[in-house]
């Protein structure tokens, strides 16, 4: 154990969690198996198995949360939050990230193969519910022997997620962070997620979701989909100081190509993204979001009602995406239910993509938190 | 002339303004010709020719400003504004409208015959600045005999045209009106239509702007590029009273389909779209705004500063495409160089678009401030 910062190397585990004999009852009813997830731990988990921290990843995100993979030059996406002597400190925190169900960064999803056919699920994947997130990552514990968790943490996406845990399985979460998140998307946000979708599935070599067999995957309308969606990460601002109206260096003469600045960034952000991403997962994780409505269930609150979870609330003023309008609507939510909630609005100036940032205060607010939850133990 | 506020059936006119002997020349030296220009009126020329309005459309505007077409059960985009009684009333004014060079309905654009080909321009057409916009609308008011302008008025791109015109020639106009527009884009802006123009050129369709040849139009590109385009012309706030997270009434199951409502209505905003609008006027079009930066230029305001136009700048409080930040900055370059501005900022709920739909204060404001024009004259 050190204090140097950087976790060092880091592998991803892979674990076989359903199987098609015994597999995983969906909550559309549906059975879904086998199920593989990968994952990754850092630090060591207490004996008194009172230390451990799952992070939920956001619709693009992955289990490798931080430190460095074999021959990597760049580390995990949540690299300067995770490490020895970070604010999510290793030396004394068991941390757990794992790929999401339906993804494609090594967690079962349509990608993977239909044991009824032999090829790619493509769009006979079923369709997914924020509670089948929850219920394979629930697997992952019970595999790892662990029954409670002294903190579950996730932003965007990764916030939808632990608010679902939280209100399906309170037992299970001494304390909650849900980082610029939404516990219902507004027509705006999916606007903007049916137009991505609409990208990918225009793109011939979509090809009906079977793109597996041609060989042949949609990533011209994948990379429109990530510069649309990259534009609300950020916000207005961010834009202006990042680019202003600054000409692309290598313009030749003006044109329909990369002439601004921001449009080499955009054509970037989009590139590395279809080397990295599925098209189906951004189908079948983005419409999932559309979805998530959990407080409008009937009895939503009841179970955390009688098992509060300590709860962190937190939004940035410049996030568009999911301003801090959606998160006061958790917060009112859960206070109703009687909650403990600590909200904070952070002031930072990048817009969605900020709970990704080392922003001083931000992280000074999560320390400050993840520290008492040490104090206070699971209780 | 009645007071019942409609126009009745109007027609659109079309003449020839440069031939291939008498070609325009381009702000970027280049020659092009013949240019065809298709143009509304409405009203009647007073013998003083000192009511004459001219109306700059939008991006994706056209000459049909107001009244009906034989056969339509739409009128003009913008009856709601003009006719005998309404605030841009046309028992009083002459009202002219153009379509816009680079544009594709009437007047000349990359649709049209290249006559060195034979062929559609394509992407043989030249690019076009503000300044070309302006040199066909003044050859237009030429050939009307119309010298000088009671007000030249537009929204959106069509304000932008208004104030480059101020600019270059304000010993044309009178009085000037550029509502929700901008002087300046900036990153963001840029950054949303250039993943438009990305949609459209990534449609295999486009054929590198060779469609016409083919007959195969790249309309699942140019729908993506509207259907994006169109989050950003209302607010989110307008997006949410109109549709919420209702369901799309004729959703089967959910799915990767239209499961909501708002996803209904983008899907229609997109078909409409296509089979009106041209997909390299898209990209010709969009770009001009993209390089739009009149006050960068050196001595960009000696012309207005010795011959002053009297301003109108008006923005909407929700619109987020250009938002008051943008009118304010055109406010502060016009007052730099001493002319009398009116600025309001008009509360409206919809956003960008607000500048198309008859809200009360907005008309108000346009109809005293008409008004006044004509009471002061041409002076």
């Amino acid at each position: 154990m050190t204090d140097n910062g950087s976790l060092g190397l880091v592998e991803t585990h892979h674990v076989r969690l359903f199987t098609d004999d015994d597999p995983l009852i969906l909550s559309g009813g549906s059975a879904l198996g086998p199920v593989d997830v990968a994952y990754e731990t850092y630090g060591t988990l207490a004996p008194g198995r009172d230390n451990a921290v799952f992070i939920c990843h956001a619709l693009t995100g992955d289990a490798h949360a931080a430190g460095f993979h074999p021959g990597a030059r760049r580390p995990g996406w949540w690299d300067n939050l995770i490490g020895p002597g970070k604010p999510l400190d290793t030396n004394r925190f068991f941390v757990i990230c794992a790929n999401l169900l339906g993804g494609c960064q090594g967690t079962t999803g349509p990608a993977s193969t239909d044991p009824a056919t032999g090829r790619a699920y493509g769009l006979d994947f079923p369709l997914l519910d924020m509670a089948d997130f929850v219920a394979v990552h629930r697997a992952l514990l019970a595999h790892l022997g662990i029954e409670r968790l002294l903190i579950a943490l996730g932003g965007s996406l990764g916030g939808m997620q632990v608010l679902e845990w939280s209100l399906l399985h309170p037992e299970q979460i001494a304390n909650a962070a849900v980082i610029a998140a939404s516990s219902r998307l507004n027509a705006q946000n999916i606007a903007f997620s049916a137009v991505a979708r609409r990208a990918i599935m225009d793109d011939p070599d979509f090809n009906d979701g079977r793109y597996a067999e041609t060989g042949l995957v949609p990533r011209l309308g994948l990379r429109t989909a990530r510069m649309m969606a990259h534009i609300t990460y950020l916000s207005e601002d961010a834009f202006s100081e990042k680019f202003g109206r600054t000409p692309h260096p290598e313009r030749d003469k003006p044109g329909f190509g990369i002439d601004f600045a921001v449009e080499s960034y955009l054509d970037h952000q989009g590139r590395v993204f279809i080397d990295r991403f599925d098209a189906l997962s951004y189908l079948y994780l983005s419409r999932v979001m559309d979805y998530f409505d959990p407080f409008s269930r009937p009895n939503s609150t009841d179970a955390i009602e009688a098992d509060p979870v300590k709860f962190l609330v937190l939004s940035f003023d410049t996030d568009w995406r999911f301003s801090t309008h959606h998160s006061r609507r958790i917060v009112r939510h859960l206070e109703h239910a009687r909650q403990p909630v600590t909200f904070r609005e952070i002031p930072a100036s990048s817009g969605h993509d900020s709970f990704l940032l080392p922003v001083a205060r931000y992280h000074q607010t999560l320390r400050a938190w993840f520290d008492r939850t040490l104090s206070e133990g699971l209780r």
